[in-house]
């Protein structure tokens, strides 16, 4: 995958270098190009403007982002905006743009950009209901979801298999050694070593958490029988001690 | 605000020096430290190792978390813990974190952490339905939107009164110079000079964008009664052209 990122705040991106992510980059699996579109920019490297209209703060230009957006090759790029009125990221999203081959990301910063710039652009894309001082963070968080998910990348295929939302239910607590830490104790199930009541006691946990949290991701889940019959089974506990 | 960041990258937290969060350090009004709890790790540096029951992948042990946490001097912090199947993170959960003093945040990596480092959590926070490779970039992005809330944080106050979800709209389309940019113009009300025009054009615009684009942002909406009739004329403008 090549990623090109439009943005006045290059060194910003140092966590792309570590972790998975950089290491995709080491294997070759991903290339990744940072554009400072005030190098482009016509009038003494002018990158932001008053509003039209009135108004506090400044707006990008639309001109460095052009000029710099015609100087990347790219046929068919998905080019993505990030806006918080844009549409949520999620995992499906993740795994859509993981097919891409290249991928434009323009990071807005200061308090917005002129409404132009968005005529370049296919994916307008919101981290969340909140706001940042620019698109930077939201772009690496972007790129770091996708990425782990192009093959090869991850080396076990099966460490996303479990992952929350990848199986459609928020993952089971999980422990590891010692077995008493500070006075707390391993579930004994996990110790022993009766497979399938693990699994059991694994899925109830999953199905019990998922339903106590976040009941709308159960609303589409296309439940097996076992499944459903934990669910019920985790319903009547939960009426009994209310 | 003091925040204290558990870690085992901390040369991740590079975009926390630039912008906005880098000068509230240096303005003296934010104090980040980061903690590497390897450095805690009993058994030459070991911080994780396998689940108990089976399963792919090494979970973060809880010694070295513990260790670390009891090393750091805090009286009754936010402590959080960045977990996909936490609570949704948004604005409003941004404008609580601004108001307290100390935060402190643990962030996994690998595959999973042991479920007993819950009992130090106050906040289980996700900062949306996606998985990422550590909670390094969900707690930078958390911690910019928290700390440019900080009053003096940002210079003017007015520039994040405007912010989409603060009103509790999307933001209106902006402008600015030149006029006419590779054959769009500004819309020409925005360049009136007549203001209650302007400011009707922009309350119509972010009014269309919300109902367009996130119809729930206006289950729980205060409409004033000038905003009523608005949307009442784009609701039917809407039906027209359908």
């Amino acid at each position: 995958m090549k990623i090109d990122i439009l943005t006045l705040f290059s060194e910003m991106f140092a966590p792309l270098e570590h972790s998975i992510v950089g290491k995709a980059q080491t294997k070759g699996l991903l290339e990744i190009n940072y554009h400072n579109f005030r190098e482009n920019a016509e009038k003494a490297r002018h990158v932001d403007d008053e509003p039209y209209g009135g108004g506090q703060g400044m707006l990008l230009r639309a001109q460095p982002i052009f000029d710099t957006f015609d100087k990347i090759a790219a046929k068919k790029p998905r080019v993505i905006l990030l806006d918080p009125a844009g549409q949520q990221f999620n995992q499906s999203y993740a795994e859509d743009l993981a097919q891409e081959g290249e991928l434009i990301f323009i990071c807005g910063h200061y308090e917005g950009y002129d409404e132009r710039i968005k005529t370049l652009v296919t994916d307008e894309i919101s981290l969340g209901d909140f706001i940042l001082t620019g698109g930077e963070l939201a772009a690496m968080t972007i790129i770091d979801a996708t990425v782990r998910l192009i093959p090869e990348v991850i080396g076990k295929e099966a460490s996303h298999q479990d992952d929350s939302f990848s199986s459609g239910l928020l993952e089971y607590p999980q422990y590891t050694r010692p077995y008493e830490y500070r006075g707390m104790q391993v579930p004994d199930v996990l110790l022993s070593g009766h497979h399938e009541n693990i699994r059991l006691w694994r899925l109830e946990q999953s199905l019990r958490k998922t339903w106590e949290r976040r009941p709308d991701l159960l609303e589409y889940y296309q439940f097996t029988q076992e499944e459903k019959q934990l669910l019920e089974k985790i319903k009547s506990e939960g009426e009994g001690t209310s």
